[in-house]
Order: C-alpha cells, then structure tokens, then sequence
C-alpha cells in the first residue's frame, strides 16, 4: 500500500466562497514549519498543540492577510501528524494566494479525503468509521446525524470486531486441525463450532437487516406521485414543498437550497424524484400503465397514487391500483380534490384504505403525511443504536454470511477441515474489508475519492 | 447610540455548505458560558485564551457532534469580548442543529457585520478600517486585496486622523477668538491659516485623486465591446474569457465561477458588461449610434470598438470613431479578422492608432491586452499605499475640501470668525464621519448592514 505521510498535504477546509473566514488545513511533519516560513508573528515552532496564535502571513515580503493561525502536534491533531488550521478572511481570492506560497514553501496540494485518510493510517480510526465522517458532513437529517456519529464513534467498528474474534478464535481451532491433518484429531468440537457459527450469523442477520432502515436514514425514501394529469400531482408537490418550506428554522448559511424536491418528515428525507416537469404549472406525468410511467415508478421506494375525486370512476381505480399491485412498490391511494368529490365515488371509497385531501386548500395534508411516515417505519436513531447505512458494509456482510453458511453446509456434510478453513478465511476477508483490517489500494482510492478535498 | 453589547451572539462564519469543517463563531460576555453549557470535555471556563479543546457537543444529553472549541477572552479576541470558534464537521444540518443548541442556550442570531460593529465599538478598529474588511473579503485581485489590507491595518486612517487634528487645532484657534469677539482680537495669523488650510486641500486633493485609481481597483473597469455584426464581437470575448480561464491555477475552492464575463490583466479586472447576448454564438449587439447600444455603452468606463477588416469601408470606420467621440468614454479601436484583411484598408489605417488582431486564430490578442491595461493606467499597489477606495470616503473627502474652500474665500473676503468657524464644524464632521470619530445609527447601519451574517 502506498503512503506519503513524509510530505505536508495542504488544502482548504471550508466550504468555498465568500465568508467572514475561510480555514486553510495542513498536515504533515512539517506542517508547522511550511507555515512558519510564510508567518509573522510569535515563532511557530516553539509553541505548544492546541493553541492560537495572531499574525500576518507573507509571500516574499509581501503581507497577504492578517490571520490566525491554530496548532496541533503530533499525535494530538485529527491526523496524528502535525497539522495547522490557518483562519484567514474568507476571499476565494486571498485563500488561492496563501494556498499557492504554502505550496511554494513545500506542501502540495491534498487529495480528496486525504486527511481522514492519513488519520486512518495512523489508526485514529477505522475504515468504518472514516466512512461515517463522510456521511455526517452529507447528512440531511437528524436520524442521518445520528446515525453517522454513531458509526464514527465506533459502535457498529466494535460489534464487527467482536465477530471477527470470535470467528479468528474459531479460525484458529479449525487451523489447528489441519495441522494434525494426518492424525485426525478434532481440537474443535462439531456442536460447539456449529452453535458459534450459528449465532454470529444470527448477529450479522440482524445487521444485514438493519440496512433497510439503515438506507433510508441515509438516503431517504425515493417517492413518486403518480396519477392521470389534472389529478392535482404538481399541486400536491407544490403544497408539501411549500409546508415544508415554512417550518425550516430559518438560519443564515443552514438552508439546503441546492435540493429542491425534498421534504423532511419525522426525520426521514422523501425525495420526490423525476418531477422536473411536475414542478411547472402543466401537469406532464401520465397515468400508470405508460410505459415511461412505469420505468420512473420502478426508481421509487414509494408511490403515492393520486386522482381526482371529482372526476374518476371506481373502474379506473381498481384498474390503476392493480397496475400499481402488480408493480410491487410501496404505495399510498390518495383521493384529492375532496371539496369538489362526487359524493357516490366517495361513499364506495369510504370502506378501503383510502385518503381523501385538497391539495390546493391544504385539506388532510398532515394525515398524508402520517401515512407516508407509516409506510417507511423508521423509527428514531438513539446515541449507540448499531446500524448499517452503507452498501458496501452491507455487501460485505451479505458475504460474510453466505460464507458461514458454506462452512455450516460443510460441517453437516462432513467435510473436512481444509475446506471449513476456505469459507472461514473468506468470511474473515469480507468482515475484516469492513473495518479495513484487511485493505487493498483500490479499495481505499475507491473509499477516499469520493470524500471531498480538504477532508 | 445603541449597542447591545451586553449579550451573546452566534452566527455561522464560514461560507454555506458542505465541506471538511464549518466554523461558527460567537462572541459577548457569555460566549464561553453559553458553548460550556452544551459542551462535553474539559471545563471551559478555566481553559486560558488561544487555546483549542477537542470535546462533544450536546442538545439534552443528545450528542450534536464532535468539535473543536477555539477560546478567546476579552480582550484578547477579534471584537474584543469573550469569544468562542466552534469548528464542527462542515454539514449545514449539523450547523443549523448547533445554533439552535446555543439559541436554546442563551445566544442570539447575530445580525450582519456584528461581530465588525462589535470590534469597532470596542475600539479595535475605526470605521474606515472597519470597512476595509468587507472590501478584504470581496476582494478579486492582487491590487483590490492589497488596497483592503492597507486601509484595514490603518494606512488611510492615519492619514485622515492627521488632517483631522490639523484641523481642530485650527478651529480651536478660530472658536477662541469668538470667545473674545467683542475684542477683535486674531489669535491665529490669517496668512498662517491660509497656509495650513492651502496644504490640507492639496492633501485632500491628492486623496480625492486617488479614488479614480481606488474605484478601479476595487471595483475594475466595466468595458463594451462595440461594432456591427459579425465583426466577431462574441469570438474576441470568447478568446479573452478562455485565455484567462487557461492561465488561472486550478486550486479547489478558489474558483470564481459566479463571475463569467470578467478577465483580470495586470491585476484589473475587466468586466465585459451586457455581453448575455454576446456569448450565444450569435452576435447580437448592434453597431455603435442604435440607441440601446448607446444606453449600455454609457455605463462603460471602456469601449473596445471592433470592426471587420475584411469587410468595412474607411467611411464607417470614421462615422463610427465619430459616435465613440461624442461619448467621451475612452476607447480602443481594433480591426478583427487580419487574416483576411482588405490590404488597401489596412495600409490606410496603419499610420492611426489602431490595433490588429485576429480573434478566431488568437493574433495579437496579447497587443490588444496591453492597450486595455495601458488605458487605465493602474499601477501595482504596495504595502502601506494609502489610497480611496470607498465611494462613501470619496464624497465626505470632496465635501471637506469644498468646505475647506469656503473657509478660503471667507478669509479673502474678510469674513468673521464665527462665519469661518461654521464652515471649519462642517468639515470635520465629514472627515470624522470617515474614520467614525463622529457617527450616527444610520450611517452604522449603512455601512454593517452591508456586510455578511458572521463577520
């Protein structure tokens, strides 16, 4: 594996753009000494970690800005390397101009996720739980937060090392056997090995199972609204939006303005997908049974099914909402426009689970709402809960599992040892990738390219 | 006056987003009290000054995050109050749920530029420097960065405390001898008074002179590119824009993306005004002298007129030079497409002052670069520079200086003191509105209410 811990990796930390400061981060043995080049002030080298210090940063003699300059030596930095955090006013102008003198003085440029790499190597953390640094900075919700700080703090790096003992234990006893090979000797008895297997599989299970709840705390819930045009979709849209819109606290720079098509209920994400044409006054989307309708569909976790109560027989929705069966997905039967229903076609509706609404005057919204929070049943993430919430984990522990469950189908066969160690050592493989126990180049350029420079 | 000074407010300070870290900021009596109250770690209140503490943050035992406290205790912090920088991971939700903590806690929102209010109020800085922060921040290129930070760290304040005092020591002179009006008595030789005033206009004038520099620095030079269609008006802005584009170093995080139409020569920018039709591939403007085109070249400082050489008569070349020269804007006469030039055209234009260039095949352009340089005539600011900047600076200088000239004319007409004396308050109320010796809430609140939310 390849690491350049030797040189001094510099990039900005902050979100780019104007701003009272901007934070320029570096790590490195000689983190502090690149900074000390270009700084006037008190001398750098002889301060102690975890303090701050006011100065001016030069290039060539030339005053750059005025900043403030925050130090943390080895091992006490996020990176356990010597690192600086270099507060400056928050010009993309003057960040570029003190970047390219840090670069002129030695540091080269970071690589996405570099640092969280780097604190990985020095073992400040795990694979699993540099993996959840990504995703606190990405999380949308309070469930997403929660969940996140739970795995970078290490609870769900812990039950898999737990499972990795136990399973390196078993390992070893297997291991053991097959050096007697020849005098067929069993060190570990049948039952016992057979009942450990047992219940980590029964453990893994229940992660593997924790993926679904997991998944949709991290990527909320894709949801289609679908229906015949002037069902009332775009409405619909438009008034969930909106309802949304008016209760986000409104805190300058916390405002999610790039993701338009989301509403937060109950600390889960819906995300209303493919309503670009939706969100015009037209109301493009064509009923289900369309083909391209039903590829859309296909994307969505949850379908919220939508006609007009005013104008729609009892046959077209028994005919949609077979369509809407056959299709497998999720899905809410909503009857809108109720101020102008036809009293008939709501008396037949009463008996099935059915919701009736006004999009427009804002009628039984919060009811639709429950019923879309029911459906997903997600329920709060408490400091500590263990829990999947990324699809490699999930693939991994997928095949750990099916591997354990060879070495089961194995052992009721009477197989010998060397095979049990094959499955063994594979599951091993899986779990360890995990944590990153077990790690390859590709693996980690894989994890840390998507992480974003200055991380 | 009021200020509030009294409580505690918290902004984010960083630029809005997701990134490696964001930091929000707090100052006032209660800062670290109120970051104690939600924070898990050492005890704060005992840590001293620029010093950093890794701890969690918490909303009723519900961990927020994993943070980075900075300390700083009055006076010994940028608004000279007890402040806190929590540096948490660089997630809007997470910020947005910290503020919230420390709302709930006893801060308030801060409003914008109050944490600059607060440090002017307590005297770290005067008004002008005070706004020498916002144009830091802003700032786009070497020269307006460097002007910032010279008025910033008190270059022109300085000199504006020097007239001042000058000044009062005048009037002071003046004001006694309406104390003994009755006794006609001249305390302060006239002809020294005409000198010393002589001498602060001429420091005025040279001031006043300088925002010409000043407001093209800090505001660059917006610029039109003017002809008839297809003198390729769209390809030479094209050029510019891409060969700037090609040189700019590609440091993440400092892109100015927002900005599309502007290209810095020399440390100016240029900003190519009213060219959304000019970069469609169709070329859009008009010939000089149809009325829209001479609406928008009249907000140029610099026209760069562009004709066809391969397909232009001398006589619209003069008509047209003409049209420029009633505008009296200064301009650049450039003949595109020389690689199929009219050679009788171009041996007649040659001994004129125009320039050559082929936009399609980049010929020349870096000749046409120099010219726009060389027409605004801007030199490299240095360190300590002292040199106007800001509008506001600019009108309460020129209004000095007229009321200075007044004082002038009523001693060569022999007026009485208190008549001098009247003219002289008049002046130093607009040289001490610029330093903020002499302020009101609206002038405050014009300048803050400019500033960003956090800084």
């Amino acid at each position: 594996m390849s690491v350049h811990t030797e040189d001094t990796i510099v990039a900005l930390a902050t979100a780019p753009g104007i701003a009272a400061i901007s934070v320029i981060r570096l790590s490195g043995k000689e983190a502090i000494g690149i900074t000390q080049k270009c700084f006037k002030g008190k001398d750098l080298l002889s301060q102690a970690t975890h303090t701050l210090h006011f100065g001016t940063l030069h290039d060539n003699g030339r005053t750059i800005d005025e900043v403030l300059v925050a130090l943390f030596r080895e091992p006490n930095s996020f990176t356990k390397e010597n690192a600086v955090e270099i507060s400056c006013h928050g010009s993309p102008f003057i960040v570029k101009e003190i970047i390219k003198t840090l670069l002129k003085n030695g540091a080269r440029l970071a690589e996405p996720g570099e640092f969280t790499k780097r604190a990985f190597f020095h073992g400040r953390f795990d694979l699993a739980q540099a993996e959840a640094v990504a995703d606190l900075i990405h999380a949308e919700t309070d469930n997403a937060r929660q969940a996140a700080l739970n795995q970078m703090r290490g609870g769900f790096s812990k039950e898999i090392d737990r499972l990795r003992e136990e399973l390196i234990h078993f390992a070893s006893l297997i291991e053991l056997e097959l050096d007697f090979g020849e005098e067929d000797v069993e060190f570990a008895q049948r039952d016992d090995l057979r009942n450990l297997i047992t219940r980590i599989r029964s453990v893994l299970r229940a992660l593997i199972d924790s993926f679904d709840q997991g998944n949709v705390i991290k990527n909320g819930v894709p949801t289609v609204i679908a229906g015949k045009p002037n069902a009332g979709k775009s409405t619909l849209l438009n008034t969930l939006l909106n309802e949304e819109r008016a209760i986000v606290s409104d805190i300058p720079g916390t405002t999610r303005d790039a993701i338009e098509d989301e509403i937060v209920l109950g600390g889960i994400n819906f995300r209303f997908i493919d309503t670009a044409g939706l969100r015009e006054t037209s109301d493009v989307i064509e009923a289900i049974g369309v083909e391209r309708t039903r590829d859309r569909m296909k994307k969505a976790s949850l379908i919220i099914y939508l006609f007009d109560l005013a104008n729609t027989t009892l046959e077209e929705i028994d005919t949609q909402r077979r369509e809407l069966a056959a299709l497998g997905i999720p899905h809410i039967n909503v009857g809108n426009k109720l101020d102008k229903a036809d009293p008939l076609l709501l008396e037949k509706l009463k008996t099935e689970d059915f919701t009736f609404i006004s999009a427009a005057a804002h009628t039984n919204v919060g009811v639709l709402k429950e019923k879309l929070l029911a459906k997903v049943q997600v329920r709060e993430v408490k400091t500590g809960d263990v829990m999947v919430t990324n699809l490699r984990h999930y693939q991994n522990l997928l095949q750990t599992y099916d591997s354990l469950g060879r070495v089961l189908d194995g052992m009721s066969q009477g197989v010998t040892g060397d095979f049990l160690a094959m499955d063994i050592r594979q599951s091993l493989h899986y779990l360890g990738e995990i944590t990153g126990a077990i790690t390859t180049d590709d693996l980690l350029d894989n994890i840390f390219s998507k992480f974003c420079i200055g991380k």
